[in-house]
Parts: C-alpha cells; sequence; structure tokens
C-alpha cells in the first residue's frame, strides 16, 4: 500500500491528526498495534484545553463534547486547610472543558470512515524502515500476514513504549528525564463528585486530587509510594485517605461508591529532541511525558499534532520547503514550557521523601503566596489553559 | 540604667526600631558589641524596597538617600544569551532604592544623638536575663566595667550570631533551615558599573550579579563552589569570568578596577519562630537568614522593626494588651513568603551540583516562561519590590 502520511498509533493523537490532515485532503493511513476495544478501553485524562477543542471544532467533531462535556471556570488548589480558588475564567477569559479521553478517541474513531481515514486496528511487530531515505515505509503484520505501507512521511503517535521513538538511533537525539519517587493511585466511581470543580490537595500526608468525568462519575487519586500495590488500598481505606487529603470542607462533601477501576501510575518527566529524523516525525507521548499534575498530557499531543498538520500541509499543499524542518523547534518551545508547568504543580503539591521541614514550609509558603496574588493565580490560570500555540 | 526598651545590636535593624520608637516618645537604650566604625565597615545589601524608605522617611532621615541614592524601576534575568527586563514600574507602579546599607546606617548613626538614642558601643559579653519574667535585664562589660540594663522589653537585632536568639531555649522554638552547596563571591570596584540596572544572571558555568553602590562604585557575585577560597580568583580572573557568565551584551561593558573589597559569603536560608520569648522580641537577621539573591535581608530586617515598633506603641501608649502576642505571626507571613521568594529566585539562577540535564532545562524553561508572561514577570516584580505590609 501506498499513501502520503502513514501514522502510526490511533490514540487521541494520532487519530486528531488523521483527521487534521484529511481536512487538508491529504493521503493518511493509521496503523495501531491494538484493538479499537482496547484503545477505547484506557481510562486516561479528562481536562481539554481551548487549544483541543478548538481542534475538535475545527475538524467538526466537537457536538457531543460540546453536550457532554463540563466547561470549568476554575479549580481548586488545597492545603490542608482551606480551599484556594483558581478563577480561571475571570483571570484569563478562557475556560477548560473536562471530557474524558475515551470519549474524544471515541469521537474521532467513529468518524473516521465517513471522512476516508482508514485505521488498521491490530497490526503486530510494526517496523519502520529508512526513515533517513525520501521512501520510508512500515512492515506489519496483520492477521497473520506481512504487510507493507510505504509513504512519504511515517508520524510517530504511538506513545511512550511504541516503535517511532525506538526507531531513531541514539546518537541522533538528546533525551531528558526525572523519574518521581512516588506514584499516583487512582479510582474511577459512579458517584458525584465532590464539588463542582477540581481539587488539586497538598495535604501533610501527600497529594490527593478529585476530580470528574461527568456529573456522575468520579475521579480520584491519591500519591502512594512506589513500593505500595493496589492491593494495598481497598476500597475503604482508598476513601478514607482522601477524606482527609481533600481537607475537611471538600473531605466531607465526597459520595463513596464502589470502584470501577482502580490502578497505580507512575509520574514521569520526559522529552526527547529532536522530535523529527528524517521523514519520522514524533507527536505526543512517543516525544515527551509530563507528570499528570495539571493534565497536560494529551494537550501537548493536541498541540504538538497542530503544528505537525502545519508542517505537513505546507509541504504538500504549498511546497513550503522549510515546514517540515521547523516542525520540531516549533512543538519543543511549547512542549518545554508545559513540561516546566507540569514540573513545578508536581513539586509543589506532592510530598518529596527527601524534602525537609523546610522545603515543607516553601511549598505551605509558596501557597500562601498564591492565595493572595491574582498575578501568581494568572501563572497558573495561564498554564492551565494553555499557553498560546 | 533603667529604660523602657533595650535593643540589642545597633546594625540597620536596631537604629531603625530605635528611631521608630524615640519618634514615639518612647524611651530606648542601644548595645552594640562593636564599635561604630566597624559597624560602618561592614559591606552589605544595597536595594532599598518602598517599605523601607518609607520608614526612613517616617522618621525623617531619608533626605540623602534620595539626593544620593538611584531609584530603580526595573532589573534583568539573564540566561547566558538574552536580557529579560523586568519592569517593575510598570508592573508594580512601584521603584525600589540602591541605597548601600553603609549609607543608611550611617544616616541612623549620625541622628542618633539629636534625637535622645543612646548607644552603647563597645558592649562586651551581652547576656541576657529573666527574659521570661516582667523584669528582664541586660548585663554586659564596658570599658572593662560592668553594667547592667533593666528594660521592660529587650528587642534583638543582634543578627544571625548575637546572643539574643541564644538565650531562647531550643524546647521553646522552631528552626527550619536550608544551607546551600555554593557561596557568593563579591568584588567592590571603584568603576561605573556594566549597565544602568541590575543583573542576575544564570550562566552555564554558573549565577552572576551585576551591581552597583552607585554610578561610580560597582558591586559584582559570582556562584563558586565552597571549597574555594578569595586566593583562588585573583581580579583578572574574576573579571574575565563575570565577563563570560552576564552574557554577551553586559558582559562586554564591564569596566575592570582593581578590587576595593573581595570575599566569599555563604548562602542560606534559617527562620527561627517564634519570633518572641517572654519579654525577648526578635528582629532581622537574629531570628531569619535568606539567601542574597533578591536582596531581601535588609527589608525583612525593616519590615519585622516596623511590626515591631508597632506592637511595642501598641503596649505602651494604648495599653494593647495584645499587641506583643500578636506581633510574631504579623512578622512570620511576610517573612515566609520573603523566604520563599529569594529560595525560588535563588533555585531558578543557580548551577546546583546535583542539578541533571532535565533540571537544568527546567531552569531555562522557566526564564523563557517568564521573558513571555507579564503574569510571571509580575509575580517577580512584585515580590521585588517589596510585599504589602
Amino acid at each position: 500500500m501506498k499513501t502520503q502520511i502513514a501514522i502510526v498509533g490511533a490514540g487521541p493523537a494520532g487519530l486528531l491528526l488523521g483527521h487534521l490532515l484529511r481536512a487538508e485532503g491529504l493521503e493518511v493511513v493509521i496503523v495501531e498495534r491494538a484493538t479499537a476495544d482496547y484503545v477505547l478501553g484506557r481510562i486516561r485524562a479528562g481536562v481539554l484545553e481551548r487549544t483541543t477543542t478548538d481542534l475538535m471544532d475545527r475538524i467538526g467533531l466537537g457536538e457531543r463534547m460540546h453536550r457532554d462535556g463540563l466547561p470549568h471556570g476554575g479549580f481548586h488548589l488545597a492545603d490542608g486547610q482551606r480551599l484556594i480558588r483558581i478563577d480561571i475564567a475571570a483571570l484569563t477569559g478562557r475556560q477548560v472543558m473536562v471530557y474524558g479521553q475515551t470519549e474524544l478517541t471515541r469521537d474521532l474513531m467513529d468518524a473516521a470512515p465517513e471522512r476516508g481515514l482508514p485505521i488498521i486496528y491490530g497490526a503486530r511487530d510494526v517496523v519502520l524502515h529508512d526513515l533517513a531515505s525520501d521512501a520510508p515505509y512500515l512492515t506489519f503484520v496483520e492477521d497473520g500476514a506481512p504487510r507493507r505501507i510505504d509513504a512519504q512521511f511515517i508520524c510517530g503517535c504511538d506513545g511512550f513504549h511504541g516503535p517511532s521513538r525506538a526507531a531513531i538511533p541514539p546518537a541522533a537525539a538528546r533525551t531528558y528525564e526525572k523519574i518521581y519517587p512516588f506514584g499516583w493511585l487512582g479510582i474511577l466511581a459512579d458517584v458525584p463528585p465532590c464539588d463542582d470543580e477540581l481539587i488539586y490537595a497538598n495535604h501533610e500526608r501527600g497529594f490527593a486530587l478529585a476530580s470528574m468525568r461527568s456529573e456522575k462519575r468520579s475521579r480520584y487519586y491519591i500519591q502512594v509510594p512506589l513500593d505500595q500495590k493496589i492491593e494495598d488500598w481497598p476500597d475503604d481505606r482508598l476513601w478514607d485517605e482522601l477524606a482527609v487529603r481533600l481537607g475537611p470542607e471538600a473531605g466531607g462533601r465526597i459520595t463513596r461508591g464502589p470502584a470501577l477501576e482502580k490502578s497505580i501510575a507512575p509520574l514521569r518527566s520526559f522529552v526527547f529532541e529532536p522530535m523529527r529524523h528524517g521523514r519520522l516525525l514524533l507527536a505526543g507521548d512517543s516525544a515527551h511525558i509530563v507528570p499528570p499534575t495539571g493534565a497536560k498530557g494529551l494537550n501537548l499531543a493536541a498541540s504538538d499534532v497542530h503544528y505537525l498538520s502545519e508542517a505537513l500541509t505546507g509541504y504538500f499543499r504549498r511546497a513550503d520547503p522549510d515546514a517540515i524542518a521547523g516542525y520540531s523547534d516549533r512543538a519543543l518551545a511549547r512542549i518545554w514550557k508545559a513540561e516546566r508547568f507540569s514540573w513545578q504543580l508536581t513539586r509543589l503539591m506532592h510530598r518529596f521523601p527527601d524534602n525537609d521541614a523546610f522545603d515543607r514550609r516553601m511549598q505551605l509558603a509558596d501557597l500562601d503566596y498564591i492565595a493572595s496574588s491574582p498575578a501568581a493565580q494568572t501563572t497558573i490560570a495561564e498554564n492551565y489553559v494553555g499557553l498560546p500555540l
């Protein structure tokens, strides 16, 4: 098979890129290792920046998101005692949208056939070839049979563990990484959320987050040491801990219910640069990871895809020779700022094993300063809604 | 001798407090271990917040400061390449005043006799007694003779190494401390500064600061490892290093000259709380230290002294029983915010031995974000000019 652009990965980054390129009339094929059901079953982030919702609107797929999503004009930071509201609507004139990544993926997936966006699911053993040449290609196995797709460009939207980044020789790139000494234990439950807005809590006992997927489905997290297991946290213990960490006000409003899903995720900051190697272009988690604090992961993938669709459109539609070359730097300028925000909010809100009493007081002084300073609140709000493209 | 208030230490904190209390008609005696010449010979900070200059004006001693001081409406952050201006005047409507601590001390010292503010210099072996009683007193040795001062309150303005804080039982207080893994090597020279404004530079090789005392006297600093000595840094080597670290633009404008003074100072964050023990009240460096980044040390002492003069005036003039009890919390609320700012600016601008490539990129991303965000610039500016009392 031949195409202009082959995309590896049918998560939100690959699907969004595919739709943006199809809207420009380009020829695209997406290859995905997993099944469609598996992709939809992954529980992920749920706070969309305006940048991301704008992209959905641009391809005409924002209808269900606007109907079912919850626009949020603010969120809270908590310090064990009080709630500090960050009024993002007043401070930035923008809102964010709470809409599960699963839902967004479904919208993009459902629209693929009618938009002429082929997705090959269950593609095993994907290998990228001849990336430094003008004629790169993919091979993989579909239903036991070997397949090959020749493309002018290959886009790696296959996440942190996918084959795309791994196909780039280490000597041609540089990686930056920070592993955090704790994980997030998450619980999903069909109960009303304890607050209309998200609450990021820095408690003496560790971080907690009160979030939601809808008015009837809550998503909570607590920081746990890396050596703990899900079995250490039966539902009751987890609900008890959340009630403490979220503080007297919000903690008292928690509605408990059985866990639909419970999992522990590690936290990592990671950047791989450059994001291009010959005819391979990386986007989203394949090139960078942020800790989930601040919900930048999916939104960064969306802004990458925005820049990448512009680069490919420039190449194919306007024969702009610099379009492809400029992609990595354009994307990385925004990525490093989002890495900074995610890292800083993570440091502000979590207990670190090596923190001493002075460090703890610095966290509380920081929260106290934020509570008193509209400028400090604005720095958080403008990063939370997404810095300009 | 009997007095209402005995002050230990005739540095800027003790002198300013003495004048403020005298202006309210209270009886004050200051006891200082060193000689007047020694006190004036100490080279210290030179950037005054509006809060501090307002206090000098309030006691009618701001004339020389306004004549000889340099009002600054901004300063620069540098990242090895560019200068990022923080326009504090535009962002906050306020300015800071560059005026050496030595000059401010001289103004306060010179006015002491005419204001009826006695200062006993050369007081050796100062000991504080009966602080938990209603009749505390000081003993010391003056010209070989034992002396005693009975006071209703004793104010400890005697710096980090003075006897006041040491007189408080450790069990009655808590300390918070951070020692930084580097020092500042400073040089004072009678040469015009390389810029009209201060430049705080984060260079690959370490921090540098271009500062001044006047239009003809420059003060520069570089970050050095703690194991280095002044002998390791002959003038030429130091000027060469400054030219590199300040970046191509400012570094090229340095005028070199022989060192009038050269010294290495360690960096420390330290807070002792509460700042009161019975009839002893601490102010300034006796209770807290900030690293010099951001020039908060003297200004924090001034705001302590403001709160403390209000507390003592409330006690003596309005017989307010809560005035003294509230002092520590009022002062500490502002101190913790200034500790936070000094710590954060120190972390942003210095190279730390344990920083990895990711940490370095976070510093550069932070500077890049600051360069692009008026809100981020405002957070720096509002702390730099001094948070509200």
